[in-house]
């Protein structure tokens, strides 16, 4: 399907293509079929092949070694990395480093680019966004934060309880979301605090055991739950202008949650190749395993939601790239994450008892994709925004007409009837 | 929304917009409350008023009257024709004038232009396109085509039994596909032969009563049953390349089922607003009308899926402008299809009993819209074609991998043991 | 499929079955054909071999006229009434009748049941049952009723507006839902007046178009719209208890809502069993009627619904023969209005261009089944009710359970942080 | 909900209610929360209590220690242990133990009921069911089966190669299913051969890491990858008729798949426990978690459906209790596997984070349930079932008038023209 992206982001994402093709998805094999995981070492070695490609962090400017991708030029590419359950992390086009280096790049001091922007880009330090707390449930009311940073001379002490921080076991330093001001709404009075791991009073309670995949990755530390015991770092570790945390967290997610669309649509392309591959092959066993024409027909609408999607965030990319595009991102992100949910869920019936195995990697898509319904805002509440959206601009005239049948004609007359506490 | 359209396609939409909030829809709304129908006068009128406005027949070149827009162009405006039950004919963008006209357009000869094609941009004509034969169900087998036309000198001398012909009862002349070539498979040798109403043999059975709306418009002739009885026209009449007939139609197909597309989605975008205007207009009487939000957390859902639509469309509108775009038609006719399928019920189901009453244009919108699952070929003849091409570029390295752990493993050694007959 | 209903309503069933095989279907179909309808007359004559048969009005008492039948051995009767558009009307177990005799047979004096009950019973009158009003649009809210009955000495005064009164055109009495105490919540305040058709004052407006299928019947007045202006009947015509006619046509509702469950069920049954005799006879042609093997998968899916609304509406009716049985009714009724859908878009697909044509019934059902999701209570509306009955029962040790992780670990420490005002 | 089922049901369901509440559920609470597993030694006492309240196996004959129970009657309990994660272990009422005693209590010799059986039922002994091999995929389709028993003197050498055999690393013996005469059709040819894990030549490959839970007891060996490699066993050790392998597993699988419904109903049945009272306190703490009342309809409608299944499943295990009820069953398999997943998908979106994160035993649900739709034969194969027995009934009569207006009015005329080839 040709999708009129750019030139350099078809040539950018046709490199990318071939390193999963010829580096990751062969090792990623690899580790499927061992149980083996791949050590810190051989993911610096998978690094420094991307950066002889020159494909490693391609959305991030390229004085800081990226290659200087908008949202619309990075799309392909990040599909593409999406099709390995390391191909994100191969070139570090994942979650949560990408948005952390964004924010750092949007907002950051001198200083923080210097000290944090440029190791992340090179690989040398890996961070974690400490937003979500238990008391939030899925972290989808910014209302109940209540980790705070009361300001003491130069020094912010930071006190609060967090969880699902990805790769939070590894990481170097947390961007931790703390209420500043507590006289404030907390959408007003809300800051973004960095904090190095190895600051007195950061305690790492464990990793939240869940739903999904087999760890490939010695590094991928899952998601953390972290406690901040009066913590203690300088006010200049505040990122972006004290108070607007929620405004730059949203600016974050905007395009945190586009990212993952591209990444996951990746993913469920690969699902379906995997499928289209196991179907054909069974075929030709003299099997006609079971209703192949029912797969098939299913396997053409997952292709076509696909496609939708995909279209769908090219033109959400495309706004993004020029302004907030909140309710294009929404649909995108509510769209493409059930599609990407019901794709998963073919694959594996596609693929009977191997869609469930391990030895493929369809499993752990099955287990991870899940989440994405309910990360980065669950579907009820992006569908509570696009609702209230819809529900601006209704057409008055239709009001009238719509109405006319059950009331116009009669409202006058049976009015002055209706009792009066009606 | 913007959908980044050129300027051109913006600008005439925005006058088609106004034809429509301007003239077109309040004569609807007049026509449901009162049971009328509009005449073929009024119908005339109408037309003019189109035509001063420069808007009739957009999709034709401007040397016939037309507004010369390519798909790309024509389609905001097929969207807002879409949103009345009459406003495709009040422009004469409607099915299947257009298609003739296009067909002829693209294939005809410079005298069936002139004596056919030009009243039928002007208004002074009516067609039919006579295709779909009762032994084919829905018309979607070709190959069940039975409707002959043998050469007999100077003539050609049609036989044969069609249904479902748009527009028919008050169509001026048909364009009949025919095999005229019983030695060749219906797919090489068959021809669209074009049969003035008025020539002997042409037999109007009866119009096919359906499920539906109310018809709002005298002339609007349903869809007629036709017996064409040793009907002689003479050879001239052939419509494009002898033996061709099934590529022209697939060309002209193409282009209809994605106009369909475009109407369609402005007659879902028009549910949406009657709903929408509904539901927040009870509200103001105290009513939560039953679970307002669960309904408006599905319109948020319809209002996505018709966002994914109309982007789906989009693009594939732009590859037909300058290819066959096949599975990019494929995809949007049976997505957008369903979409506004599940549109309409939403509709229904937010309006309660006024939305199955005919005071309102939704209960026609709903009868309406369910043949378009069917029509331009059933869903499963597209998934069909968009199965065929997505197991066309299987990944062979994946198929390895993916039989791998149930064949790889074990293949060699128990083949040798396996029962020679299996 | 075995339903281990009892003998007796297996055997009136058989009856049923075969006076639909032998008469009613054939009578269907030869008006299908004609386009004609069924006069009066013929409808007399319909009823007069049912008598014969000792199948009319089944569900009454045998010293009415009727077979004695409570509500789970009525069920097969029902069901097999459903699979004909006129099948309920032939033995007279249609909606509104069926209900008005059950409500007159519950709560109506001696001489309401002689004057009305028993030439209900026979055939020799009609009745409406007028309860939704323009200003409740679906008639989901009760609170809105806004139709009085206010008394004048020995009479009732009815004043009030009234829509969707079914075979209201035809019927002789109507039971009147208004309000008669309105200084009282209309729960408590709301009585059931029998007003007959000629009393000075009803006005009939007109017969709401709508969407659905063509009459087949000269007697089936669709939809009444209905004015009541002043119109004075006498005290005596009091249904049941004064004051208490929500409990009275709850207790209606309740049976209504499961034999329209029942006739449903048929009518869903007969567009699978034409779906499964055009797929059947389609491939004997040679076609594979595109993705046959994806319609037979569909119609299992369809099959097996329907089996499990066949069991749930058998629980509930053997529930309501000794309860109120409000929750297994609420699940029944949505369960199955879904299912009959589903199945009769699902005909429709299967059936191609024959379909949405009005020669088979299928388009009816299809534009009939609809409104079941609508009247009756919507959808919304039964699925509150069960929700409310779902969280009663709260399971309070998984309460703690289930917050235990995000908040009992975290609460105390917390909240003594927490702002004040949070 | 009351279901009527009978008093020695409800006696015994209400007692395993009381262990699953009292016993049970807290410690499968406790090994969540500590992440630790239960010991052998554990799972031996939690039987002695089962065994002290006359609990254990009860679907067993009083002889061997059981309750007695037929299918209609042990359903509410088996619904009862589907609560908890370890609830069918605690009592012995888990595939495959389950199954296979009941084969062996079907088919098995007096010795094998004496040596394997009564064991088993005691808990003292495990089993495996070895049917599944690489080369069938999900083990849908028999004829694919491979692996072979040679007789060769008293003895049988089987030679085979099987994977996903549950519990099959623990198993103290296996029954597997293999071919044993290679010139009849594998359905014919087949017999089921017990063979003690200790038999020289058994090979345990591995345990096929999956989908899933975390694992609660040390014993559930997961799903074994085994190799039987020349392995010699006594012809006695035939189970059941020699040949009838296929008839047999038929039946256990009958039974099994029954049985997976109930433990199924009951596991969905606390997810939606725990929805609601995670729902319900949520909104104690002021968050309206975002849009409450849309998943309030949904579990309305999870409700219902779940109701419907419960239905279903009753209906038939009355009908299993009598006859081989195939449809029944296919029909209650795939419908409640498909509801249960519904139901675990809408869970953890109820639940949010805490719905993936392995603190409640949901995000173990959701990975479980999952093969539920694969193990036991697909969806598709329980569906080409359904639809194959829907179709052997063709009502004849709509035939004809199905395609009266498509053929008939054609047919005559057409044929004749038509080409000879068509």
């Amino acid at each position: 399907m040709e999708y009129h992206d750019s030139e350099k982001a078809q040539e950018v994402a046709g490199r990318v293509e071939a390193f999963m093709d010829e580096v990751v998805l062969p090792l990623e094999r690899e580790m499927l079929a061992t149980g083996d995981t791949i050590s810190n070492d051989e993911l610096a070695e998978l690094w420094e092949m991307a950066k002889e490609r020159d494909l490693f962090a391609p959305q991030m400017p390229e004085e800081y070694g990226g290659q200087g991708l908008d949202f619309a030029d990075m799309l392909p590419s990040f599909e593409q990395v999406g099709r390995s359950l390391i191909g994100a992390h191969s070139i570090r086009a994942n979650a949560p480093q990408e948005g952390n280096m964004h924010t750092l790049e949007m907002v950051g001091t001198e200083e923080q680019k210097e000290e944090y922007l440029r190791p992340l880009v090179q690989g040398e330090m890996t961070s974690g966004f400490s937003m979500t707390e238990p008391m939030q449930g899925g972290g989808s009311d910014p209302k109940m934060l209540q980790t705070t940073a009361i300001k003491d001379g130069d020094e912010w002490v930071v006190n609060g309880h967090k969880w699902w921080t990805s790769d939070g076991w590894d990481a170097d330093f947390f961007l931790v979301m703390a209420r500043t001001d507590l006289d404030e709404h907390p959408y007003a009075g809300t800051s973004i605090i960095l904090v190095p791991r190895e600051t007195e009073g950061v305690e790492l309670v464990r990793n939240v055991g869940h739903l999904g995949a087999p760890e490939l990755l010695e590094a991928s530390g899952g998601h953390a739950e972290i406690k901040y015991n009066d913590v203690r770092v300088p006010v200049e570790n505040t990122v972006g202008e004290e108070g607007k945390g929620f405004q730059i967290a949203q600016m974050r997610l905007g395009g945190g949650r586009l990212t993952h669309c591209m990444r996951y649509s990746g993913m469920a392309e690969r699902a379906l190749e995997i499928s289209k591959a196991y179907l054909s092959e069974r075929e030709g066993f003299g099997s006609d395993l079971a209703e192949k024409q029912t797969l098939r027909q299913r396997i053409a609408d997952a292709e076509t939601k696909l496609h939708m999607a995909r279209c769908g965030v090219r033109h959400a990319a495309r706004e993004l790239d020029r302004s907030e595009a909140r309710i294009e991102v929404a649909m995108s992100k509510v769209y493409t994450a059930n599609v990407c949910n019901e794709i998963m869920d073919l694959a594996v019936q596609c693929l009977g008892a191997n869609g469930v195995a391990n030895d493929l990697p369809v499993a752990a898509f099955y287990g991870d994709v899940r989440a994405f319904r309910l990360f980065d805002g669950p579907d009820e509440v992006h569908r509570r925004t696009i609702a209230r959206h819809a529900f601006e601009d209704v057409a008055t005239e239709e009001i009238e007409h719509a109405l006319r049948f059950d009331e116009d004609r009669i409202v006058d007359e049976l009015k002055r009837e209706a009792p009066a506490d009606d």
